[in-house]
């Protein structure tokens, strides 16, 4: 299935795509089907519904960095034991088709990535529980701001410019989509492709991910965990390639979809 | 004045101290009322009212690490340019007298700090506008887990366990404290004073902290900023000390309070 929160002319709708176009599902969006819980059916077919940020509300944005080799090996460090785990603020996320809008000055980079959706609460689960648990998987851009990502050892404030890590447009459920088997992550900027990874490669495989966090906090129905980036990033580039006004940057996992977004720098 | 969530026989009430003992304010806790804004006036004298969690639901905790330099001197590092901040979630929060609950085995430290309450909301505010926006500060240890902090760069999952933040146990409004004048920030073990410091040497005063973060992410009313711990954690002594199960943190701030919270190691 495909799941999204739409638009429509009456606001917005949590949603499930039919062969009849976006049908509704008895929540203002994913963030709330999610906690609400328990099983629905499709309702009205919604008109002029289109797909916008799929999870408004998430309690926790977890992200994982270091979690592909040729990633790992652009930013010249060793292969970790553990992963290595940071916060985003809700507030970071943006819809397919806003722009990505940064004070200009800044060294702004792409890191496209696959994001895990919780369905249940994990306490201290195992990876088959973590597993189990998934809601779906939707795809993400961790946009870095480069240069305040190394202002200090703690990436935070890196990665944490509000409105400026698109998310969406839809959220796939685990029947059709398995990152295990190998899905494709991919980012574009105008149209250049500069990353193309697999999460079959990935160095702590997405369910392993939830099942550590779960380890020492209680992750809920909606909250999201960003898998890492593929090689490919400009800061890896010689010399390094950052992200001007107006550039259009594509991030795409084939079988999910892709989220199309201009950067605006004022 | 000094404002508080207080438990009474009938729930949660957000309260304000007076010569009576505690009145109610119009809200079940000061999540709510930060968050509702206007003006209030002190309601009914509560009974058997008893200040728990301050701030249950803060949107955004935003901590600043290396901002004492005794501090600063114990791990080793240079004095920073720049802020260091780094994210924990609502759920790390716990009331005053709550044990800390973790498995055993871990590296325990604590970190006494002064916390500040944001009152209104700030976006790219000025160290003044940020100072005016204060609702009141608060105390809390960022009690850490070390092994974890140094599994990778990323000290987020040795700060982000779940209820191990004692917070409060009132809010200090501005008119009664002022951090550049000088809060003293102690913590005790079992008794022993292991940091003494004052906000007065701070690096980074708690308004240039929140005039930072609110560059790149909105501020509200009931966020929590935590300025940072002064010297004399555990695992700045030869050989370093960790908390063992039994043992009291005692976290003060002379004016505001005192947190006592127990370890329970299982």
């Amino acid at each position: 299935m495909r799941l999204a929160t739409v638009t429509t002319l009456r606001g917005t709708s949590a949603a499930v795509e039919t062969d009849d176009g976006w049908r509704a599902l008895p929540a203002p969006d994913l963030s709330a089907l999610l906690a609400r819980g328990g099983a629905w059916q499709p309702g009205e077919v919604l008109a002029e519904a289109t797909p916008t940020l799929p999870l408004p509300r998430p309690g926790k944005v977890i992200c994982c960095g270091l979690n592909y080799g040729d990633h790992i090996a652009e930013t010249g460090r060793d292969m970790p034991a553990y992963p290595t785990l940071f916060a985003k603020h809700a507030d970071t996320l943006l819809a397919d088709g806003q722009d990505i809008r940064l004070p200009a000055g800044l060294q702004v980079d792409w890191e496209a990535e696959l994001a895990v959706v919780v369905g249940r609460e994990l306490r201290r689960a195992s990876e088959d529980e973590a597993r189990a648990a998934v809601a779906g998987y939707t795809v993400a851009n961790d946009i870095s701001v480069r240069d305040w990502q190394r202002r200090t050892p703690q990436w935070f404030q890196g990665k944490n410019w509000d409105a400026t890590t698109p998310l969406g447009p839809v959220v796939v459920t685990p029947d059709e989509a398995d990152p295990q088997a190998g899905l494709d992550v991919l980012c574009r900027v105008n149209g250049v492709e500069r990353q193309r990874g697999s999460t079959r490669t990935l160095v702590f495989p997405s369910a392993a991910l939830l099942a550590y966090a779960s380890t020492f906090t209680v992750l809920r129905p909606g909250d999201i965990v960003l898998t890492g980036t593929p090689g490919g990033v400009g800061m890896g580039m010689t010399p390094p390639l950052y992200l001007r006004d107006g550039d259009v940057v594509e991030t795409e996992i084939p079988g999910i979809g892709t989220l199309t977004n201009t950067l605006r720098l004022a």
